[in-house]
């Protein structure tokens, strides 16, 4: 099996994706810290064709060197946005009728492998989907979680509490997407 | 929606961690160079009951402060174990009966939305799988390649040529297991 060399991969160059369609999924970051993690949610959204990607509070928005050494660049493809208020960024999206999902261990949150029994899916006469990960310790704030129409949980059999937020953020997009005709 | 407290979670303590059921994944590095991601996989195979996570060449084994930063103890809970030359890790599992599954591009790869109608799933009746992500920049060699059974792709649909390598064993190790009973 050779490997593909990187002109082989045939990916598109910034102004193609830019005008390319996307999945109709948000993914807004409540309070994340690490600009390493940010970037590399970056790099998910770009490879998934997220349309946005929402930093809000402490979540440092580009430009930032340290943002773009794990973004590698994703972050002059990808579309994002800075609100301070996390609230206000939801609030925004559930006004243009967004599906709000966060990330997060709650009471009744459903196992992302039953997410696609659930009417959480991405699909052309749905709503789209806008996805909240939140702070490495915190997780989404619970205000934040209060304004969201449901949480999602990434079923964890181990000792620790929670997986890293980006791996977190790439596998909860990877569910959303894996079915998706732009896959 | 309640978020739920540390305790609530119900985690395993480590000895009861060690002697729980596990996937019948392991997860071979080929060469991977950050401490910040091989302690980031330590905790996706913790969170997923991976049953052995095997470092080779660069990759640097535990203990390490930087590996602990990310992987926050999961280090103590996940079996591991470090060779020096990846194609004899990989070769040792052959021969115990693994199915080997590299993690890359390559002509005839296997689009990860398309893995479950493969013969690399988990099930009772079919050998256990060893999944092997490589290098940050180079990916996993072509002699370590040219030793797999298969090579599983995830699709990408951006600008950039790769996502994270620690996303890439979240999202592969996901949709190995998303099925599992023990999920």
């Amino acid at each position: 099996m050779r490997k593909l060399t990187n002109n082989e991969l045939g990916r598109l160059d910034i102004p193609s994706f830019r005008s390319a369609p996307k999945n109709r999924v948000t993914v807004i970051l409540d309070n994340v810290r690490s600009l390493n993690n940010i970037g590399s949610i970056f790099r998910s959204c770009d490879a998934f064709r997220i349309e946005k990607l929402v930093l809000t509070g402490i979540s440092t928005p580009p430009p930032h060197r340290d943002i773009h050494k794990s973004a590698l660049g994703a972050e002059f493809s990808v579309d994002w946005e800075y609100h301070s208020q996390t609230t206000e960024a939801v609030l925004s999206l559930k006004e243009q009728g967004y599906h709000i999902l966060a990330v997060e261990q709650t009471v009744g949150s459903i196992p992302l492998n039953h997410l696609s029994k659930s009417p959480y899916i991405l699909h052309p006469d749905s709503p789209p989907i806008a996805v909240i990960l939140g702070h490495e310790i915190h997780g989404v704030s619970q205000e934040v979680v209060n304004l969201c129409d449901a949480a999602v949980e990434i079923p964890q059999q181990g000792t620790k509490h929670s997986l890293n937020v980006a791996v977190s953020a790439g596998i909860v997009l990877w569910e959303l997407i894996r079915k998706s005709p732009i896959c």
